[in-house]
């Protein structure tokens, strides 16, 4: 705490301590247990925090109006609520109580607001950028359980911005690009070409970008590349890759960086031949390895 | 806690601990000491509650949906995230920890959303009704200091909702009516004629609404007269008197009964002579008495 508060009376310590006791104390009777069980744990989180910072009344209309504002730009396009859980690490923080460590199981990392259902279809090899532009990255990697025997089959999602820091999604032209489905083959193995990984702010002209901007924090998310990956018997592992050496990495908006998820991404001269013998047309491109540890789903 | 969660591992809790120290590390160069005290703070709380239920996916976008909808139906006359506060016992805490206990100053309670400024004036033992229907009301008392001085000239606010359970400000026609302003007299003493409280509820056919129903929580306050009371030199006091033997006092929905602001309403028969000799129309009337404490400003 930078402030120091004054010390309190016990007869105050005594009004807010019986207070938080009454609030708990209502919600006994809710039928749902679980739902008795989170309302009695925010109360008790929420009013600590209150007490904690002693917060005036003038804090408290702030925060009504800061939450109102968030509503109010709150559409079917832009969802302010996630970016503020985003930028306060508690979508991050809920992913990680939802996907426990488990032996060398790949970490997961938030979902984002740019996934799509029905993304094309690609071969190994194939190319996910469909005409996005972008320096061209091969990828390529093995997805197994954790005792590493390979998971055949295992359905892989990508999806990526352009080199802009734009998705398709975020374009009115109904485009399809930086974004696709492939499977496993018998070993485990995939391929595919996508896009080096380039940064993009989160939507920041809102009340979340005004309190980052307030705070000295950046809107910038680290450049990645996110992944989905599903098979039978596996929790479903949603995740991204990070570029080594990206300045961004150590403040990520979101707090999505996971040390395990950097990996080196090797740059390629023009002139370079690629893996699959493809003709890139004089383009530098790079290439990176990224291996798939799938959890049981059982756990 | 209702629910059993499984003991965690040493490397999941360090993951959850890590993140923790990143998040509130990210707010470490806020110019502004009181705003990083305060961000910092809430990051603590909040991922203590969501580490502490273990929240689930699904429950995290119930969250969001919540706020959204909190947000969708919040307007200049309807303010959910308010009710969201008040409901949550935050108004309350908020109120107790910016009016602390000293010695015998009046307990304060929650502001509410029914004040309206320039209310009439009345003299001493002047009728605040206005034509509001409801029994009539006689209230006396005194305004003191801690040492027990009269506070010559106390501004007095007082406002209450009508028989039917509605502030003057709910209704469409611009009635003006159980509210007004008055002054004590040279000796610390008021009185005033106004309604003996009813219960109401506070609007509950939005979300908030929905999660009390959830919970098997009453929408209903207990009923209540409210006052604001100020003065030079004096901590203004914000509170309510409620009336004793209210089956609602025990489960008030913004939590704002205390032990010392129950008070004693004496039911009188309709041939009861009046304080001031007042012809009351041979109506039953009641009368209660409410001797106020204001702490010094100066704290
Ligand atoms: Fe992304
Ligand atoms: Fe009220």
């Amino acid at each position: 705490m930078t402030s120091v508060h004054h010390p309190l009376t016990e007869e105050q310590i005594r009004r807010e301590d019986e207070l938080v006791q009454t609030v708990v104390a209502s919600f006994d009777g809710a039928a749902d247990d679980r739902l008795r069980e989170i309302m009695q744990a925010l109360v008790r989180h929420s009013h600590a925090f209150v007490r904690d910072v002693r917060l005036t009344e003038a804090e408290w209309s702030s925060a009504i109006a800061f939450l109102t504002a968030c509503g109010h730009i709150t559409d079917d396009r832009r969802q302010e609520f996630i970016l503020l859980s985003d930028v306060l690490g508690l979508s991050m923080q809920t992913v990680a109580v939802n996907n426990e460590a488990y032996a060398d199981a790949t970490e997961a990392t938030v979902f984002g607001p740019f996934f799509v259902g029905d993304a094309p279809l690609v071969e190994t090899g194939g190319d996910i950028a469909f005409g996005s532009p972008g320096q061209p990255c091969w990828v390529e990697g093995t997805v197994r359980d954790t005792q590493g025997a390979p998971i055949a089959g295992a359905r892989i999602e990508v999806w990526e911005a352009d080199e802009d820091g734009f998705y398709d999604v975020q374009y009115t032209d109904d485009r399809v690009g930086g974004r696709a489905h492939l499977f496993a083959d018998d070993d485990g193995g995939y391929a595919f070409w996508g896009l080096t990984p380039t940064p993009y702010p989160i939507p920041h002209d809102g009340p979340v970008g005004q309190m980052l901007e307030a705070v000295g924090r950046s809107p910038m998310r680290a450049s990645h590349l996110h992944f989905m990956v599903a098979a039978e018997g596996a929790r479903t592992l949603v995740t991204h890759i990070f570029v080594r050496g990206d300045e961004l990495l150590t403040s990520d908006s979101v707090f999505g960086v996971k040390d395990s998820l950097i990996l080196d991404f090797h740059e390629q001269p023009a002139d370079a031949p690629t893996p699959d013998g493809r003709d890139l047309g004089g383009r530098t491109w790079s290439r990176t390895r990224f291996d798939i540890v799938l959890a049981p789903s059982d756990l």
